[in-house]
């Protein structure tokens, strides 16, 4: 079978969806939507899609799913409006930065029998994948404790860190996901400290950019985040799983694997620094998995409702700076 | 000058400084104490120290320094003794494990005008102190966020945990200490949370195994530490400081520097396993200091006062485990 | 200025160069020719390219280039065939077995005004072009000693290892090359060795598969390369270049970035193990220079010459393993 | 048994010796001998030891075995002179320059029924000796391929080189005796390649400080040696052995464990650049050996006819860059 795709959104992470769909065999990327027509008519023309409407798409008969890479506003209406539409659907996530909003869209979804995939791509990346079947095939045994490092490499301008819903929503999320796919138990607790080290101006609406996370399941197992808006050495993504018969850890991708030995030492590149570039592999594994879980009429790895439990986590966080309690989920 | 010291205990750490001064020109071991008299003999012949009573050394005029290397319930009176005699004193920490007991003899030492030296090894060690060197050098700039992994091979048996005030004022005071060091600002905030994960019988006794530490300055930088009292992998200690130009980390220390690649992949040593080899460079690092310090008349890097600081610490993560609040130091 | 393409074969690493053209804006992949005509025309069908003979793209004025991705004994004549037809020539090494032939084809393309282009693809590789990048930045001063390890996961067949050539001048001519690359200056003699001690049935045919070789510049900067037919570990590739001031090296490209710590020490993955994986970026790369030195009229960093010399060099080598001596070159 | 040692010789590697003794609770130093009355002395005191002469030890039935640690060319003379005393003899390589007199030495200590050990110290480093146990042990398959790499950090001065031998005699007669070790065959051929490039001077005499070397043992098995007279990035130390079921290496040894990360990449401290710190554990595992190869009554695991057997190869590399032969040991 040949999955029939369209992309709501002819963005960067657009071309680098189609991308991955045009290695792929067993998919074929027909149609392209975009608020700006020209945007949709260049990723058409150089991949042989069409240019479409949004309405045009919804009514496609020959459209099995899109894949919605648009401003973080439209995801909800935009996955009710497709799963209605009968169409699955792939999201970038989040579902949207209200709980209650994001469980609507997730239920509307399950009622019209389509697949609702959220975009939770480290889950995809090789590395962190080998860690979680490392776990699963019970390498160091019982889990007991997890600790995620995410630093990006500079902060967001302020117009984008002004709608992202704030680090926990926007950049802290990623690491509350992964923490429940390393932990496999759900966390009970959260205690959070938050701090403005790096951009004074977050300060003015309410946000940080340093914080730190501690989880806790309810059979005492714990997940440590610590996040950063700014790390000078690159994109600095690593996860550590420590167990009761060992310890897993993935590493950082470095730019090259060039070293230079001098006299006051050893030199290598510095991180990859653009989380593009550094989970381009994890990008194309989401996209193998909307098509696979069409294709054999499957559940995704990662679905609308691991993006509501996640925002609630986020939330929780939050509240754990603002009260200085640790808060129960 | 050659500084003349003397060992109260004749035990394996004893034995541990007793080889620490045999290297150094600069000072020399003269006479040996234990409860044991036939330990105190065998440390004595072996090192051409003499064996003696604790009242001889306090009286002996020619004595320069002394190193408490007893149990942890004999260290506050055996400080207070020789401060009262005009000795200086190195002693294992903690000083005692009640704060104000603690505050006094350290308030006795002062007023007697002698050093008195806490063994927190860890900053004496080369990796450590090179990591502290490069954050005062300016290498990073202004210190961020700090991250400490460490983990015990095994847990204690229950009658050493039992008197051990605790996992967080027998373990994780080395890492708070540690912490202190690194942030270079005094923490302000703490939240902790606790579990049983590896022994169950430390329920019974309300201690725990597996501890998440967050600390926060007033300045808002973080410091995160991670604790378990088993690895399998050896005595897992590492440090991580991210700061405004970079970050600096010290990785652990392996068994040797071999490698076996075979089909499945890389093989390496495992970690050193034992505290006393793993830390070795420290331990003689902290003879040295305590040397130096007394022949060029000056605080010694790591004092009472430290230990009394790092206890008041140590309390509140307690407190914050037990309450489920973020805790003011 | 779009660059028009043509493939010569529509094999493996045909199909490789088709996918590193596909993402380029620059050039565009046009027709495509095989011996077998259904693999011309899905290749075609898959890039959009049209299935055509070599007679219509040698006669095809608007193709610019071509690349020749044939069995190694028709490069000759293909060469010649399309140099008079005045077409640029991307050719997978080698030229030819033969000296005289070899010399003679590069004679024809430079007579003819064409470029050139050879497929020594590592020296586009990401790691080994900035070691060169290094080095010619100075920043290990003038260049001595070269270390190049290569070893291929295993032994061709034996239908393949016949034709070949042998492996200085199959395997080895690559390091060959490299070494040059590294050097800086040409080889004035070589030593060489060389064993059977992986597949005996090698000897039967006069090959080997564990071979050593020294090279020796005029003024005495020495490399030394080893290769070996078999590597359970994978596809070993590495350089090392020691100069006056300090030391490059690049290492392996392991699997992923996964670490497990057990009670026996710690465990990576195994390197990668196949050679179109772990120098996938030096395909693109070559395809990239082959491109841009059509379009900026150039002469390509790789060229028949090099092909030529290389071939000289590994002839040598096979001269200084059956004479005992050293060669000069 | 406690075995009792003598040290002919007092300068640096002496006193390291000196050390290596007073930590071992089964052997005693209880004479020094040296040229110099006055260091004789100083080392006497700092030990225990009484300073003595020659001759006072050669008679003192109270000794089991001396050290001899003075200039090389009184090496044969006191090996002699001590064998024929009927003293156990451990002696730092070579025996002497010439391999009739070293030959005819080693026979007179086997005559004496006295053992004569060689400071072959490598072979007593915890991770070369752990690649040797990993090979014996059988963790790769049948041994092919051997890569030594060894660079000094800097050139000798000219008088000692001088008087040394020359490079493969002085420096690569350490790695001809690794290779051996590793090889676990008798190399059957060499070729061996050297320049001046590090020292202008050493053309005067006639010696070189870049050296390439090949071995081939008879059944085709092959090491490669690369030696410089300087490395500005330390003291570069490592082995790499690949068989039929994978590889072994031992990496070098780093001055700590500190790695800075900056915009510009991480650094790493550069290697220990003494030999004397980077192979102080080999040195105490020389002593070790001799320790107990007497208190066993069993041949040492490096003798001095190791030492015969590698000069002997030393002389061959010679021979093999002045002819441009392949040469037959």
């Amino acid at each position: 079978m040949t999955v029939k795709l369209a992309l709501i959104g002819a963005g960067r992470i657009a071309n680098v969806h189609a991308d991955a769909i045009a290695v792929r065999r067993d998919a074929a990327l027909v149609a392209v939507a975009d608020a700006l027509p020209e945007a949709a008519a260049a990723l058409a023309a150089r991949t042989g899609a069409k240019a479409a409407t949004i309405d045009e798409i919804a009514t496609d008969a020959a459209i099995d799913g899109v894949l919605v890479c648009t401003p973080t506003d439209t995801h909800a209406d935009l996955i009710e409006k497709f799963a209605r539409a009968g169409k699955h659907v792939f999201c970038e996530k989040p579902v949207d930065l209200e709980i209650t909003r994001a469980q609507e869209v997730v239920d509307i979804a399950h009622e019209a029998g389509v697949k609702l995939m959220l975009g939770f791509n480290r889950r995809y990346d090789p590395g962190f994948a080998a860690a979680r079947k490392a776990i699963t095939d019970g390498k160091i045994g019982k889990v007991e404790m997890v600790t995620i490092t995410s630093r990006d490499p500079g902060a967001p301008d302020m117009s984008y860190a002004a709608r992202s819903g704030g680090i926990f929503r926007d950049m802290t999320i990623h690491d509350l996901d992964m923490a429940r796919f390393l932990l496999g138990e759900e966390p009970a607790f959260v205690s959070a400290h938050a701090a403005v080290l790096v951009k004074p101006e977050l300060s003015e609406i309410g946000d940080y950019d340093s914080v730190t996370v501690i989880l806790q399941t309810a059979t005492g197992k714990q997940a440590v985040i610590t996040n950063s808006r700014r790390a000078t050495y690159g994109y600095d993504q690593r996860i550590e799983v420590h167990g009761e018969l060992g310890v897993v850890d993935v590493t950082n991708h470095l730019e090259n694997n060039l070293r230079i030995g001098l006299a006051d030492g050893y030199q290598t590149a510095p991180l990859m620094n653009f989380f593009m570039t550094r989970y381009l592999p994890s990008y194309a594994g989401e996209i193998v998995e909307f098509i696979s879980c069409i294709s054999e009429d499957r559940a995704p790895a990662t679905t609308g409702m691991d993006g509501v439990i996640a925002l609630r986590i986020a939330n929780a966080c939050l509240a754990s700076v603002e009260t200085g309690q640790r808060i129960a989920l």
